[in-house]
């Protein structure tokens, strides 16, 4: 699996080398994010743009992949009628699209050929949203766990930005290349589908740095690293519950506003109370650098908690092994609201194997208490479930799951 | 005035280079644009994140700069009642802003300090809309040609993408360095001014070459190069009329709406007819390669114009020297509206020192007529003064024009 977010061998090795020193430390040990493992070898005559990312693969690509600067999130809602036959010709298409536009090809019947020659290391996820299911009638086949998360006393939805019957994740280098790919896999299907809603997004940092959200915190610090035993584990289905779910795995998305006014009220000693961790370099307030594994029994000469149990990282804090998930978000910034001056926050995407098990704890246990939600409102929920990848060429994205129905019949 | 878009020495002088040819070959030639000037030695192991553009000199930033991958541009509207010392107090703020956060230092009581340490050839360009002079009563200073342009049959404009009195051009090449300038910027005058709108874009290419628009062209082919005689004489006042703006120029903004979806409808010989140039490598009708000099007087063997007289590129080519302009624009791909699959188009900026002269007879010429129209819309106007740049520390953005008036009473 981490092999296709690897174009190069070099890379590939390092990786390895990494993935299995993070799996060693893993006992107790804050998880190493991308941020850490991705100083890697660059072949710099090499033009970044023509790099691709493998398509075909026991698992969908976009995951385990580093995240590149871009990101565009679609969902789409069937029209009305849908048959199970229209989904799958849907996602022959898709598989079709995404196996040549990833790969640095125009699609079939490309109109903007020209635009698909820089890859950019794009990659193209696909997910079901809860109603699929009983669209294609398969209602038997959902997962448990998908289905829209309960409401929360911090939330402030907009039904704009919830819900979704398709995802489209789509990740590349260059926003070009994302434009061009959501708008080939968009139009294509463009008979059977509606746009529910688009959210762009980026992130930036040096390479081998963790990115920087828009309070500017270091965001993604402790986080599991692809290439190891915890990561295959707690992302991966392995199919024991349904067989078609192998490789596959959920997302949740949370669009989250910021409220950078009053964000930039605070100084610099309530950020890092807040967070439990300074916003400066990201070290949690019982240690001095990033990386140091966040000690929350920490307490200072006057038998205070270094890191406030009040803090995101307390809040946030795996009280087990198994709440744990990848968080591969991004930032965003939109035209503000007429008489405002900007809309910002962070497109928060997770990616787990069970969300009841794994995300909702977290979740619960941040909207009961987290100091940074003074700071921060989601607008926008929804979850997928995201099916295996396409082992290789002739087989088409969901295909695991329409075959064990057909199979059931 | 090239430095200050180059950081590395080899740079400058392959451009002054680039530009001494451009100038020598420019009786009847084509121009070069960056796409050709482009191709310069990179220091490999530098984070190019780290890369600055100055910030002082004799010209603002931002337009004879190399365009960098993202922009944002940022109008604003006085609130009813400012006054002029209202206006030089915001100008001084943006001045000390910009010169801190262009060279990747946070700027006075930058509450995201961390954000700004990646300057990524961040600039900072301003503008006054033709309001201003009221607002500040110095309408004796405004250009003549300082007026909103005149309404064209194919406007169909939206009054949300149209004017302002104050224009911030925010360009970088990371969208996180140019969210946070805007921020900065925006909110370090909130009490001045409401936002009236925001445009996003973006642009990418393989260094050296040009980049392509949203409809696949290759965009930016003929244009200007900066560090010529040329590019001098076309865009950058030399206050013959009004001293104030020497070294100032005008930028006039076009938000330009394609329909991609019947543009998809025409077959790559349709497109090559309506543009005067193949898409596929921007070679023009009458030639090859992409930086052929298009031969308007070109016939077929049956006598037929090889690039069709009523092609975008036949209509736009000046019909005399001084009808010329720099065009550095911007790809933009925003959310779809409900009910549609996108949203996206052109930010066209164009930068020449008299609108009246240089712009207006070549747009007028494309309103009445030009292949294109039928796949594009004009839905935003809006045009600005760029006044000079600060020639060093202690002055202000705008200070020669405050300045002449002050001489004056
Ligand atoms: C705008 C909203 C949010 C912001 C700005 C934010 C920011 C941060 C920051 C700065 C950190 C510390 C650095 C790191 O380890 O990445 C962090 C950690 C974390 N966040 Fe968030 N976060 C947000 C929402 C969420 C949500 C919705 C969840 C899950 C429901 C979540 C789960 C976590 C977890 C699990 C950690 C690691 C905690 C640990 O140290 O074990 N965050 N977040
Ligand atoms: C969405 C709208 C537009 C698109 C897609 C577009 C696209 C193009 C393309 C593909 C070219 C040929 C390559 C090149 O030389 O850059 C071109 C050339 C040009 N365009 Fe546009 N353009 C648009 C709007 C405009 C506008 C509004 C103006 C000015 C009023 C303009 C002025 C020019 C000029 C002066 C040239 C060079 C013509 C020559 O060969 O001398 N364009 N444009």
């Amino acid at each position: 699996m981490a092999d296709r977010s690897q174009p190069h061998p070099a890379r590939l090795s390092r990786r390895r080398l990494l993935g299995g020193a993070a799996a060693a430390g893993a006992a107790g040990a804050a998880g190493i994010g991308w941020g850490a493992a991705a100083v890697t070898h660059r072949d710099h005559d090499r033009d970044p743009g023509l790099d691709t990312v493998a398509f075909y693969g026991a698992k969908q690509a976009g995951i385990a992949t580093e995240p590149p600067l871009h990101a565009a999130f679609v969902a789409f809602d069937l029209k009305p009628g849908s048959r199970r036959e229209d989904v799958i010709g849907l996602l022959k298409i898709w598989t079709d699209d995404a196996s040549r536009l990833t790969q640095g090809k125009p699609a079939l019947a490309d109109t903007e050929p020209e635009l698909a020659a820089r890859p950019a290391r794009l990659t193209v996820t696909v997910g079901f949203g809860p109603e699929l299911f009983t669209a294609v009638a398969l209602e038997d086949q959902r997962p448990h766990w998908l289905k829209p998360l309960p409401p929360f006393g911090i939330d402030k939805l907009d039904a704009a930005w919830c819900g979704g019957d398709l995802l489209l994740q789509i990740c590349a280098e260059e926003a070009t290349t994302v434009s061009h790919a959501v708008r080939v896999l968009s139009k294509h299907v463009k008979s059977l589908v509606t746009v529910r809603w688009v959210q762009r997004g980026f992130r930036n940092a040096a390479r081998g740095q963790t990115m920087r959200n828009l309070m500017g915190s270091v965001d993604g610090t402790v986080n599991i690293a692809p290439g190891t035993v915890d990561f295959d584990r707690l992302v991966w289905d392995d199919g024991s519950s349904r067989p078609w779910l192998a490789g596959g795995t959920s997302m949740v998305m949370r669009r989250i506003a910021m409220n950078l006014e009053t964000w930039d009220e605070l100084d610099a000693e309530g950020r890092a109370l807040t967070i439990g961790r300074t916003v400066e370099d990201g070290a949690p307030l019982s240690g001095t650098r990033e990386f140091d594994v966040p000690d929350f029994a920490a307490v200072d000469r006057y038998g205070i908690p270094k890191i406030p149990p009040s803090s995101h990282i307390a809040r946030a804090h795996r009280t087990h092994d198994g709440e744990r998930f990848l968080r591969r978000g991004y930032n965003y910034d939109d035209a503000p609201a007429p008489g405002h001056m900007s809309n910002s926050g962070l497109l928060f995407a997770s990616f787990q194997r069970d969300i009841d098990a794994q995300f909702l704890p977290v979740q619960r246990r941040l909207a009961d208490f987290d100091a940074l939600n003074q700071w921060t409102t989601p607008v926008g929920s929804a979850v997928f479930v995201i099916p295996p990848g396409v082992p290789g060429p002739g087989g088409y994205l969901g295909q695991q799951l329409f075959e064990s129905a057909a199979a059931q019949r």
